[in-house]
């Protein structure tokens, strides 16, 4: 595991070239004619037999077919006793089982990690007497002394500086704290990375687009392994605490799919197949964003629209299951304290008018140029960072950010502390008690109702002030995220991407409303705001706003919220088509056949296939003529995947598909195992062998082994159908074929490759098959 | 169209055996070699090509490959010149315009529809003295004369009885009043089935059962055309005010969907093309639900959830954005006259506890065991009425259920009133204002907090009252529905399911808690079990959830939502997998390939496909030597809807598919347009026709109008995999060979079929192709 840490930059692209992936469903209606005792070997699988190479791409209607024929066996066992009844009832609930054990672990880990963040975050300030495992705000609340005026401020809650000097003023005692806050900052960035680079290279990054990627059916081994799951946690928290531009919610996706990866393991059915592990990932995909958010529907939708590939109504219910399971879970451990299931609730329901739908489309707009301008600016860091010598010293490159954004972060109070935080008091409306700077409106001295009119109050020096300090925050926040999105340890950026960039638009309508009262409600504002950006950036759209009031309680508001996404949608695909993560997929080469991209172009599958023009035809078996030694020469001079089996050379018609790794497996097996099986044996694909006479040598029957149904398209079908095919059934390979006879093949990687060429992008950056 | 009233019971199941059909996306690229001049007159599309007859499948790769052809043809033409360009900017834009449309229209229609109904319901008690056009409630707050204690009654607002008599009081009274009220429901009733029977049979029923079967890819012709549009809007009205117990919701998508049709008409994008035809109506089904509800998210989610089978994720996003102009449009209506989007607002937002899960989940099982008796019930009623002489007299049947649903239902106060207004009142929580009898509670003579402390009170007779009275409305209910689902005038299902059965619970848990005191909010279990009943009968589960707090308002209660829904989905579907939609698909014969059922037997295509072991040969035309007379009589002597063409008898090469349609147009263009075309013509399907002295016949060629890219499958693939190709690709047919040899045709009426065998039901009940 440890030496596979270049994923990113792996490249077998050349040595992949022409892989013809193989499509093995070995039909279970094949008798056992003429021969069978020859063939018993066969019955048992061999080892490894249906599993897949590392960084290969998996074949979805096979892996189906074989779920079926496990399900069907089970079911007509069912029959036999009551222990095979109840055993049978177990698989069928095995899959809610599963779903409840993610929710619960994911929802226990997501508490225990606010928990954590929460503490190690304040512990860069300072430390709770009473109980060091205290933070700041536990530390204050458990304290008697204090008012409920002043909550922030307690006797137990001291200051590294006040701790070590015994002074809490002066400009030693600030200097002091700055100097430690960064120290604190650095150990924390230091530790996660070394720590990620040590043992868990998965672990680094927001892990959204691999998961992407994996659950569009390619295989990263141990990218959702145990130890990523435990290294991911660990220094999640390490990486959010040391002050960084990101967000533990991208990262909370990948912890729990690693945590459904873990519990497949416990049921044959899910670790034995690749497409049903799928379906867990996807419903854990969405437990994760449920618990990120406390947010269970966006969840389900999040991984509906963003994440999964193959999401069939019964993963919309299952995953439904798990995010609720996660989001209870979550809200029994009640990390904030509040008992309620969201972490920004919002308390006001004022109502909007229509002429604020100009502004949130305004923010709209804007979300959008700042999605394109992000993602640009990301992806090229990021190829800078790959392709030039940067790439090299990942940890120097994490320790030096962690050190400029805690120096630029200590002196401004909206970014020093958390970035959740900060949100929580941006959206928040204020009420009289309110003591943040913010919400230093001006009293009316001849107030009558002390709490409902705030709005119309005079706006205070503070609230000037902070909009300064505001909007040196949000250039801060967007330059720095720029550069630390995509570094070697966990980042997510849907925080940051919703922090940094709402409170733009009060600088704007301050000015729009009459001067010296607010019209407008400024947390409004913030939440459409951060809702266009984060629209921007990832492209989401219903699964945005369904967090987004989720995350808020904000019903009232889905009307701006859906203008606001909507626009940001359509502004920033004007700019380009990818959101971030499909971005970041192609900057790593996957295969992934995005389904949104559609194809137009008036290709035919004959300009696709291999063999090309000018190639070495196509590598085929013959049914009954090829011998052991031909086979083993071939299996040795070419590195294809498979090889298609027809009648003969010169009919070229097609009975059928080979795996290569099964051929190579059923001929060592034959030749220990088998008597009179030479090189000079004759491989028969058909249903019979003839009898022949004893002096020859016996022959190898290998029909078990053979996929009588590959999947063929005619020379003449468009590429546009080709794709869809591909896309639907999520093929590895296709055969050509024209008036029944054998003209090539289509790998996924042939097809991405045309794609990439047919939007004139390099078809080199296809790496995977 | 007054004549094809009877599609519910129209049987072409014997004329329709092995139709076969066409996919003929004829591939762009093909040349006009040879003979080029001959086959001019194939360049312009013939009248009706590309259309599909009534009660016929279409074939969504075909449709998706004209479309791009179109899309194709557009921007390589937007090069030309700028007012190309403009129309190219146009048509990009035009399905963003459609959706506008329909969010405007369907908002506006939705606003209409409740106003009128309100305004009717009352009529049929009273009516307004200072405008008739006023409903009870407008009456009276228009009123100045009206305190606020007793804003329902006042001078403007007379009872029938009391204008005619001049009394208030006595049994004379009530008994004229009784009268009147039937009357009124009688003339709604008479009225209703009447329009429906006269100028739109289609505009009968909820209407969804047959929209998902088009959205899955059937034709049923004026389904949702303009006159439907009309009528359905009418008769709902009606229908809804007569007092039969339906509700507006499911109509209300089919009105809709015709709107989403009419608006199809207007860019040739959308009404030429069927398979983008869908995708809007996929958006008009959203958009629907939207405002049926006030919940633009569960309509998107509901359409996808329930109604759509194709649903890329540019629908999803068009949705949205119809789904939230039709609810912004409705909002700007404002029907319920409190500015909300959400219908029944709930004000309360109490906590629940841990413990009320067990409440919650029992709800849900209570939901799943009404959801399967009503629709074995309601299946069972419906036969009936298909099969005996009651189907004969529609008008009576609903003259009968409207005489009985008013002579019950006037005495119940529950009953007598409109359900929707029952239901807000049932999810209330009340308040010390509310005078109605469920809030009767007994106050407390030393009550210090007014407000806060109204569930601690014990109940006062009043709310005993009101108990008995509600069980007695449930079990009416219960009763009623299962008659008036499948009438035929408008009629829908959600509310009433939502409605009657909530209240159940109460008598359950009032003993549960300590007498005397109410520990519980009546109204979120009302809310709980609504969501319970209707997921039972409809098995949504995410939409449903979704739906049920956008209603409400309640954000908090996901969790006791989501657990009652996923129960209710569990027990239901333990005693049989299909909805009350799929069952009346089913009901109708309908050819509706679900996506929720799994096909998991051991058949393969071998033992589907036709021609069955002692059926004559497939009809097949060969590519050379046929000759026209042959191939009219071949068109002749069979009914099928297309012919495999192969290299030549013997070979049995598959070099194509042609539709019979096809076949008929261009031997006819031909006979009437080419010269030389004779009977003893030989037909061509080459590329190049030989070269034949001056004396025999002219050649056809009809390359043209040949499919070079059938969908085949080998003899022994898994019927399972060729279920999920039908399902996924949306095919008609699909070819049947071995080593490159045709053997057979599977259409999706034989795959249809055959489940239906394999799941011991009758196959001849698919009756469309």
């Amino acid at each position: 595991r440890f030496l596979t840490s270049a994923q990113t930059t792996r490249d077998d692209g050349k040595k992949s070239r022409d892989f013809q992936q193989v499509h093995c469903g070995a039909t279970p209606t094949e008798e056992m004619n003429g021969a069978g005792n020859l063939m018993d070997f066969l019955d048992e699988p061999f080892p490894d037999v249906g599993t897949y190479e590392d960084f290969h791409t998996i074949d979805w209607l096979r892996e189906k077919s074989r779920d079926t024929d496990r399900h069907r066996k089970i079911t007509s066992k069912s029959k036999e006793s009551i222990w095979e009844l109840i055993k049978s009832l177990l698989d069928a609930w095995s899959g809610w089982v599963v779903m409840l054990l993610i929710g619960l672990l994911s929802g226990t880990l997501a508490g225990v990690i606010d928990l954590a963040v929460d503490w190690m975050t304040d512990l860069k300030e300072g430390v709770c007497l009473s109980a060091f495992w205290y933070s700041h705000e536990q530390c204050c609340w458990t304290s008697n002394e204090t008012t409920f005026d002043d909550r922030d401020k307690c006797p137990q809650w001291q200051k590294w500086a006040e701790l070590m000097t015994g002074h809490t003023e002066g400009a030693g005692v600030y200097v002091l704290n700055y100097f430690l806050y960064i120290l604190w900052a650095l150990l924390f960035s230091f530790l996660a990375v070394s720590l990620v680079r040590v043992f868990a290279p998965y672990a680094c990054g927001s892990g959204i687009p691999e998961i992407k990627t994996i659950l569009s059916g390619f295989i990263i081994r141990g990218y959702l392994g145990k130890w990523t799951l435990l290294i991911k946690t660990v220094t999640l928290v390490l990486a959010v605490s040391s002050g960084l531009s990101l967000g533990k919610e991208g990262p909370l996706v990948h912890v729990a799919c690693c945590c459904g990866n873990l519990f497949c393991s416990l049921f044959s059915k899910y670790s034995k197949n690749e497409g049903k592990r799928r379906e867990v990932l996807s419903a854990a995909a969405a437990a994760g964003v449920s618990v990120a958010f406390g947010a269970p529907i966006g969840g389900v939708l999040f991984s509906l629209e963003e994440v999964s590939y193959y999401f069939p109504l019964k993963t919309l219910w299952r995953s439904f299951f798990a995010a609720l399971v996660a989001a209870f879970t979550l809200r029994s451990i009640n990390p904030f304290g509040n008992s309620r299931l969201v972490l920004f609730y919002v308390e006001y329901h004022t109502p909007w008018y229509m002429a604020e739908l100009v502004p949130f489309i305004l923010l709209g707009v804007f979300g959008g140029l700042w999605g394109t301008l992000f993602i640009r600016a990301n992806i090229a860091w990021c190829r800078r960072r790959k392709t030039t010598q940067l790439g090299k010293y990942p940890v120097l490159e994490v320790i030096a950010v962690t050190g400029i954004t805690a120096v630029l972060a200590y002196p401004n109070p909206y970014t020093r502390r958390s970035t959740s935080e900060l949100i929580s008091e941006l959206f928040n409306d204020c009420g009289s008690l309110e003591s943040s700077q913010l919400c230093d409106y001006i009293n009316n001295p001849n107030m009558s109702r002390p709490v409902d009119d705030i709005p119309d109050r005079p706006a205070g020096p503070g609230v000037y002030n902070a909009l300064w300090q505001l909007a040196l925050a949000l250039i801060f926040k967007i330059v720095i995220t720029i550069f630390t999105f995509g570094m070697k340890i966990p980042s997510g950026l849907f925080i940051p991407s919703m922090m940094a960039y709402h409170h733009h638009d009060w600088i704007i309508f301050k000015n729009w409303c009459r001067p010296g009262a607010d019209c407008v409600t400024p947390g409004l504002y913030a939440m459409v705001g951060a809702a266009a950006c984060l629209g921007g950036v990832t492209r989401m759209t219903v699964s945005l706003v369904v967090i987004m009031f989720e995350l808020t309680g904000g019903l009232e508001y889905i009307v701006p919220l859906m203008a606001a996404a909507v626009t940001s949608k359509w502004v920033a695909d004007a700019f380009g088509k990818e959101g971030i993560y499909e971005s970041h997929i192609q900057l790593n080469g996957y295969p992934y056949l995005d389904v949104r991209d559609e194809f137009t172009h008036r290709t035919l599958a004959t300009d696709v296939m291999r063999p090309r023009r000018n190639d070495p035809p196509l590598a085929v078996l013959t049914q009954d003529t090829t011998t052991v030694e031909d086979v083993e020469t071939l299996i040795k001079d070419t590195d294809y995947n498979g090889f298609p089996v027809v009648v003969s050379r010169e009919s070229e018609r097609l009975i059928g598909f080979v795996q290569r790794r099964d051929l190579t497996l059923a001929i060592k097996n034959a030749r220990q195992k088998q008597d009179g099986v030479v090189s000079s044996s004759v491989v028969y694909f058909t249903e019979d062998a003839p009898q022949l006479p004893a002096s020859n040598p016996q022959p190898l029957k290998l029909r078990r082994i053979l996929n009588l149904s590959p999947f063929t398209v005619t020379d003449h079908t468009p590429m546009e159908t080709v794709v869809d095919i591909f896309r639907k059934l999520g093929l590895r390979q296709c055969l050509v074929t024209r008036s029944g006879r054998l003209l090539g093949i289509i790998t996924k990687k042939d097809v991405l490759r045309h794609m990439a060429q047919m939007m004139n992008q390099d078809p080199e950056s296809i790496m995977f098959n």
